[in-house]
Order: C-alpha cells, then sequence, then structure tokens
C-alpha cells in the first residue's frame, strides 16, 4: 500500500489518529506522576518520551497542547519536577486507563490503584509499583510552534531501580526490567530480547 | 538501588551512556535513509524518535551535535527529504551496523547489505527490507541549547507498507509488522501484544 500526504487529510479522525501514531513502531510506556503545591498528585500515560543526553543526563517528552486536561504540565510549571515510571506488563491496564479525562480534582493514583512513593527533598510522586522510577527536575521547555505542542525537558535527579535489573555494564535487562512498549494509542506489548551487539566500527563489520 | 544527580556525574563515560540511554525503556529503532544533492545515498540507526502530531502528521527526532558523523543531517539540509524505516528482526544487525564511523563517501546500504528503493519525485532512499518505510520533508528544526542537538521535524508525505500489517482502524498489527524496540544503544528486542485497551474515560473504567 502507498499511502500519500493527501490522502493522510482525507482519512477519518480516529484512522489516521491511529495509523500515524503507530509509525513511530515501539515507544516507550511511561507514567509521569506529578504533585501541585498543595501536594494534590496526578498521574498521566506518555509514550512520545525521547532521550535527550547521557551527561548531562536528559529526558523530554511531548506535551500535547494545553486544554482540558495538562494538569502534569500545569504542575510541572509550578514545583518544578516530576517523575518518569516505566510501565510493566501487570499494570498496563491502569496506566492506560490514567488517560481518562477526570477532573483536576481527582488524583489518577486513586482512580487507578497505583501507589505513590516519595523521596525525601523532592516532591513529586514515584510510582511504587514500577521498577524503573526516574526524578527529573524541568530544565527547559521549548514550543514546537508547528502544532502548538511543547517539547519539556528534565534533568535527572533520582533514579530508583532494583539491582537485579542492572548489568554490570549499566545496561538493563529488558525482561527483568519488565519494560513494555506502546504501539500505537492502545496497543502494549512486552519485549523479548533479540540479541546484544557490540560497538560498531567500519573494522569489525561481521559477515552479513 | 538509589542513584543520585551527583553519582550520574561520577560514573565512567560507558556506564553512564549505558544506563541513561536505558532510561527511556523501550525505544523504537528507525533507519534514516537520505542522500545529497549528487544522489550518493547515507542510512543511519537512530532510537531516539518521537511522535510529533498525526493532523497534521508529523514525526522527529533528535540530532546529535554535528561533527565527523552527522552526513544523515547535512543530505536532510541539503534535499529537504529524508525517510523512517522500521527495523525488523531479520535487519537488526545490519542495522546497528550502519552507526559505525563510516567515511561519507561510503554508503551504508553497501556496507550493510541493504537495498535502497525510490519513490518517483523523492530523493530520498527507502529501505526495501524494511515493512514500514516513511517519507518525510523537514519542515522544522530546533535547536535544543542545552547539550547542542537538535530537533529535527519532518511532514509525512509517503507512507509504504503491506495491506497485511494494517488493521480495519488504521492500527498496525505489531508481530505483523515485525516492531523492534532498541534498549540502551545495543540491545535489540522484539514485541509481543499484551492486550488492546478501549479508549480510556473515567465512566468506563475496569475493575482494576
Amino acid at each position: 500500500m502507498h499511502i500519500q500526504h493527501s490522502d493522510i487529510k482525507e482519512f477519518s479522525r480516529f484512522y489516521r489518529a491511529n495509523l500515524i501514531n503507530c509509525l513511530t513502531g515501539a515507544k516507550p510506556a511511561v507514567l509521569i506522576g506529578s504533585a501541585n503545591k498543595e501536594g494534590k498528585t496526578n498521574l498521566a500515560l506518555f509514550s512520545n518520551i525521547i532521550h535527550i543526553g547521557a551527561d548531562p543526563a536528559m529526558l523530554g517528552y511531548l506535551q500535547r497542547p494545553i486544554g482540558e486536561s495538562g494538569d502534569t504540565f500545569r504542575n510541572i510549571m509550578e514545583t518544578g519536577c516530576y517523575t518518569f515510571n516505566l510501565v510493566t506488563p501487570e499494570i498496563v491496564e491502569q496506566a492506560h486507563f490514567t488517560s481518562a479525562k477526570f477532573s483536576t480534582s481527582v488524583s489518577e493514583f486513586e482512580a487507578c490503584k497505583l501507589t505513590p512513593e516519595f523521596v525525601p527533598g523532592f516532591t513529586a510522586p514515584f510510582v511504587t509499583e514500577c521498577r524503573v522510577k526516574i526524578g527529573l527536575t524541568c530544565v527547559e521547555v521549548i514550543p514546537v510552534k508547528l502544532n502548538n505542542t511543547t517539547l519539556v525537558i528534565g534533568s535527572i535527579d533520582h533514579i530508583l531501580l532494583p539491582d537485579s535489573i542492572l548489568k554490570n555494564d549499566g545496561n538493563i535487562i529488558p525482561e527483568a526490567a519488565g519494560l513494555v512498549s506502546a504501539v500505537g494509542l492502545e496497543q502494549y506489548c512486552s519485549l523479548s530480547t533479540i540479541c546484544t551487539m557490540s560497538y560498531a566500527k567500519p573494522d569489525n563489520l561481521p559477515q552479513f
């Protein structure tokens, strides 16, 4: 099938949203935890997550235009801090339903039966049920004017994870970490390692 | 284990790179195809890929600081167009080794035994061996000054994919598409569907 630019415009809204959201393939499934100044917690599922750099260590997410929803972004602007929590297979259903449009007065932690957890001196909630939990301080907010979205970049303050999922070289074991990928807007997948590759150099190419 | 900001600074360069690149969990594995004005092709593996929006349909990738490598970015600046090709399990090894620092005169298509394919009126090469192939025109280049990287945003002109991997609602079937996730800098995983969820609304929450 060959779909062209003009075809995409003609698709129904839901067909287009499904197809285009699938084109980035295996996306991370991440719960972003935040709280307002009064300590009211919020939790929301994001898959538009991107590695920004390792040194300094920074991660980004793309914030949709702020409308009725947008508690995550408002909390980050209020307090400066938030958490990334990698979804595991056991909590896929709860994680998915954090994306329902609850009113601001409802915490998705309570509505979706997930447990907030705190680190001293850091006001944003982590998710107890997750194995990889990251605490971030917002360091830059970059507008994407083309569609009124915002790239929110955070510096990594805290990494919480079980020793058992970490290799000696700093790599996380995908199965032990229970990594989950979101494909499109409604499909969730578990991961199985195919292979681990050596550092690629022109003079060590394998026989393809 | 609780790793703090000051610990990250103290890690060796490779340990830090491995760990921080793993924190975004399941990342897309995408081959970006491009060509210079003379038609010399280039192919490079990226996992820092992000969905920007469905309407208009746009995808982004994060370009590392341009140094010796950077043919992809230079080609995009020269011609305006490029392709995203989703890696499949069969070509993981070839895809990984496109990241070796070949000189500009070498096409990774030849070095890594992958086949360029063209669509009339579009000068960037697609990868024949991939199942999901996307042709993009660069519409915005946003500097991330914090670490001298660049968010490159493209508008979708072409989508090439087999009918058999597409559902009636526009969703791509992860296993049929052969989606692959990159975890960190050297681990590659296949995907298995855990579940497909319905649209989340506060009044249709399941019993958790």
